[in-house]
């Protein structure tokens, strides 16, 4: 029997030929990735399990990106004990802030993480790398701790449920409408612990930011990790930025699926998860009158170049309703470049937008955007729990960022077609 | 006798010939201003007291910068009170974060101050508008509500000190140097209560921005007002910008001064304020090495484009040292846009330093930069009081943006001909 691209990445680092479903295996990792808020724990286990060194001073990536620039004194003292952890292990992909971007989308941007890794990170969106072709998931701080001593991590190798998207996408609908879908059709338990891989001929219509989107959120469905087989674009996009070799894997054509679904994307149309769970998924155009007060276009899910010019293409020309914040967030340091130079800053700017510096800040409640009771925010971010973004009476809707960017316009949820005539 | 142009602009509010120091007077406001920390007090207090309707919908700013884009829940009731009373009272100059920017960087900008206007704000550095001819200081929340509901305040009639200035300024001399020399003379109560006049042939060579940081800090002496005669650069400034009629002030020559203070310009080099207070000041040619963790240019009192190019002209072609944070806030939205059609952005990103959106932050400890137990910051801003950015046992040293420049290249305190080969 043949395996699928997650078994196939998993028997290679543990030396094996071949692993089933089920069985445990002790992996070796490509890299180990902490944040400002878990990698002091995972420093604190380290240290407690006597670790001295790491494995490898060149397969740890440290980033403070989720209350940095420090929002207050507890994370600036979260934020130094991973940065002097850093100098002492001179760990080299520690990026300070201004140098960086928010994790997800900075390590495959700089080519640190690459087809065929094995990553795991004490955040749970590590399952972003996946749309490269990666196998990446989450993992507790413990466990990090130990990956940075040793190399290694143990895992189940998880069951595959294999969804397949036909067709080309409607105008206005991204990765994003077609995961929020998918989310809304399994449920946020659908993948509890399976690889959620993502095929068909849809994919090729997708560009690596939408592809990264899509596996971002296979957490939101419970997903082990949310892989795509490289492609032509993969390659495309690997090409100038790998800074080491890679491998491409593909799933055998007779691999084994726990599950196969399929969807026909000419059917979906823009999506939008209303509160308080990222399933409860309805069209755009489904939802009545909700007047919202602050809009928030950024995060490791949609903080990409791709992302921005979407929004972009929306706001020009524009302004956003009066008495509403749209807070717009670059997820990395070249993001922001690229979107000065290509005019879309000042488009946001013109239009009445915040553009902050890249941080996770208002998606898990840190800062740049926190929610007062009984407000109502559009963002283009992975969860909209309880409280998410605030207040426990705040409401969050997930959306694309082109919905986002509608919304803020006319400061109710709205499609991209009520602010632009034409369609893309 | 004759009067001051302090004198003279409270004895036209107040209806009255003459004024004299010591003098009691109800004047008339031509604005009260309040932000996001000091309105919702001064809304309560206004409500306490009966109070239905403002005065003028038109003379009335509420400008959420201190910690907005909202840091935290609490933050985000605060700007929500706010927002809600400009709603209601239909108030004007209400501007929404993305529309704006620091207080005391966008009334002048936007020509809602003006040479000859009465500013009260509940916020201690309203003393900025002096540097345009006006007569502006910090008042209580309390004393804002009164102005809210009845348009005028009362004052006390400063003395004034004249402090005359000699000459043109050295390389890489600016006004924040001149003020912090003039703080170092005559110490952090030396002009308690008492109008601070700034003149002589210096001031010539001071572009706005220079003078508003001046002005800005008179309240750091003490003084209740910081003030300079509109000269041709002053009615250049804001020509353009100017939405209502405004009257021109000047002293006379037999005007009666507590006390003149004369500097001879060419004898004073690039300043800096050791911890903890903003009188304790040297030349930063004679501060040994002092490392330094982080640098912050903006805030009302250096976060205007002068100083955005300032900065830029240092870091040109220079990288942020390693491990050391360089945050730059724009201090509005107007400066923001500048900073990237003349491409001092791009100067910023590409040394490696984050570019905030406007805001207060990191100054008084907000968000966005705060420093954890013993770091070292080097600030364009205007207080170095103990745990003024973060933790209790961290340090502030104030200097002006080529200085905080050149500092974040060096990783310790520099002068920027450190850095720049040649002279500005």
């Amino acid at each position: 029997m043949g395996m699928t691209i997650t078994q196939k990445i998993l028997a290679k680092h543990s030396g094996k030929d071949f692993v089933e479903p089920g069985e445990l295996v002790m992996a070796e990792v490509d890299l180990a990735l902490a944040n400002d808020i878990t990698g002091p724990v995972a420093i604190e286990e380290f240290k407690k399990a006597g670790g001295r060194t790491v494995f490898d001073r060149e397969k740890i990536a440290l980033i403070p990106d989720h209350f940095a620039p420090n929002k207050d004194i507890k994370s600036a003292e979260l934020c130094k004990m991973l940065r002097e952890f850093a100098k002492t292990q001179q760990i080299k992909h520690y990026y300070e802030v201004g140098r960086m971007g928010i994790e997800h989308a900075f390590l495959p941007e700089q080519g640190i993480v690459l087809p065929g890794d094995l990553v795991v990170g004490a955040d749970s969106h590590t399952c972003t790398y996946g749309a490269l072709g990666a196998f990446s998931t989450g993992v507790g701080s413990t466990d990090l701790a130990f990956a940075m001593m040793t190399g290694k991590c143990w895992f189940k190798v998880p069951e595959t449920i294999k969804f397949i998207y036909h067709g080309k996408p409607n105008p206005w609908v991204t990765g994003k409408d077609l995961i929020l879908h998918t989310i809304g059709d399994i449920g946020v338990d659908g993948a509890l612990y399976k690889a959620m891989e993502f095929t068909g001929d849809t994919i090729a219509h997708l560009t690596i930011d939408e592809r990264l989107t899509m596996s971002n959120m296979a957490i939101e469905a419970g997903g082990k990790n949310g892989i795509m087989e490289p492609d032509e674009i993969t390659l495309e996009y690997v090409k100038n930025r790998a800074k080491k070799p890679y491998e491409v894997f593909r799933s055998d054509p007779d691999a084994a699926y726990s599950d196969i679904i399929d969807y026909d994307v000419k059917k979906i149309q823009p999506k939008i998860a209303l509160p308080h769970l990222p399933e409860n998924v309805v069209d755009v155009e489904a939802v009545d009158n909700i007047v919202i007060d602050q809009v928030v276009i950024g995060s490791c899910t949609n903080g990409r170049l791709e992302d921005m010019r979407l929004a972009a293409k929306v706001l020009k020309g524009h302004k956003v309703h009066p008495y509403l914040r749209l807070i717009i967030i670059p997820a990395t340091q070249q993001v922001y470049q690229e979107m000065i130079k290509e005019g879309i800053t000042e488009i946001f700017v013109d239009a009445g937008a915040v553009v902050s510096t890249p941080t996770c800040g208002p998606c898990l409640g840190g800062y740049m955007g926190i929610l007062a009771k009984g407000e109502r925010a559009v963002a283009t971010t992975n969860r909209n729990f309880v409280g998410r973004m605030g207040h426990p009476e705040s409401e969050v809707y997930l959306s694309n960022p082109a919905v986002a960017a509608a919304s803020a316009v006319k400061g109710r949820i709205a499609h991209p077609k009520e602010v632009v005539c034409c369609d893309i």
